[in-house]
């Protein structure tokens, strides 16, 4: 809400409304990318306005009038990660499905750049309540992306009628962000590997069936 | 190391020489007491060295040396609550154990002040290395303590021999901590009860075996 009628002072109009070639869409693109950048090489912390401001050639006015904060940045970050997001694997099985979410997973969270821009968002969402939700947003769209994988295997009789899609889905990342995250430990593709076999082992045995109510 | 060397500039002797009623073990309950109070209220980054200090009652000096900064703070609260941390249950069946084992996580991460002391460990972890290293640490502590429910089950024939038994216990962790640290989705106990039962049902058809080398 807070987000929306600071939108709405803008002349050039909201997210919804944007041209991608218009110029508020530029300045957002320069404004996300310098919030990444800074991110990758600094974290959440050593995220200011000022410097974003300068590093994407805006108007310090602009992005405080936009963005309102740091956090309100990297919110935006989020919406646009969550707006690139890509379609779901369709392999025609769903160890094969399930397999090439776990390596995309592995990836996000191995590679320097992009590990970096998810640990500093992780923290974020820990210390910011428009960042916690921005951050939950993304992954319903990437959970959301995956979840036809699981009903067409749910159709082709794969794992039992009635499953929770979007849990299979969880199960899959839950093992490796665990790592990431939470336990700190090295993450390697044996555990992608072993997160996608018992997703789909208990998939399956109708671990995800919906409880009754 | 760095954390060794400024403790053995302490004339009362390192953590491993402490008596727990002599006036080192005192200063320091009484500072891991302040530190986590200011999490539980305010989180990682309201935490300040002279806050903790006056809120203990200790001398900022002592509070500077031994510690170093608010980051070793939270280092240190994390070995304490490793210190502190209890054995695995012992129910007689690995459904059981692995359903206490999720209750006990379900109940430290939806309690009001344990789960406000979870936010803010995981942020300061993300921000900074000691305390990475020090929740690496602490879940260490926490897999190890119920690494024998899952070691018993398979001495019982419940699961079979080889399995990997840390990688079912994170398991059962995992999901629960991708809702509340990173998807940020509410966790209930249907949750609990889901993490238990696919851990389960993933460990009884071999999912969590060594692979061969």
């Amino acid at each position: 809400m807070e987000q929306e009628s600071r939108l709405s002072t803008d002349p050039q109009g909201t997210p919804g409304t944007l041209r991608p070639g218009g110029r508020t869409a530029k300045v957002r693109a320069a404004a996300l990318e310098a919030t990444r950048e800074t991110l990758i090489a600094q974290g959440f912390h050593a995220l200011n306005m000022d410097r974003v401001a300068a590093a994407a050639g805006v108007g310090r006015t602009t992005v405080y009038r936009r963005w309102g904060s740091s956090a309100g940045l990297v919110a935006d970050l989020l919406r646009e990660m969550a707006e690139q997001s890509v379609p779901g694997a369709d392999t025609g099985t769903l160890e094969g499905d399930l397999r090439a979410n776990a390596a995309l997973v592995l990836e996000a969270l191995t590679d320097p750049r992009s590990s970096a821009v998810f640990q500093a968002v992780i923290a974020a969402a820990a210390c910011d309540a428009e960042c916690a939700t921005a951050l939950n947003g993304f992954y319903a769209t990437r959970i959301g992306a995956w979840v036809p994988c699981v009903e067409r295997a749910a159709a082709r009789g794969e794992i039992p009628a009635g499953t929770e899609a979007a849990e299979v889905v969880r199960a899959v990342s839950a093992p490796l962000y665990y790592r990431f995250a939470i336990s700190r430990e090295p993450l390697t593709t044996a555990d992608a590997e072993r997160a996608a076999t018992a997703a789909l082992t208990a998939a399956r045995a109708g671990a995800y069936r919906r409880a009754p109510h």
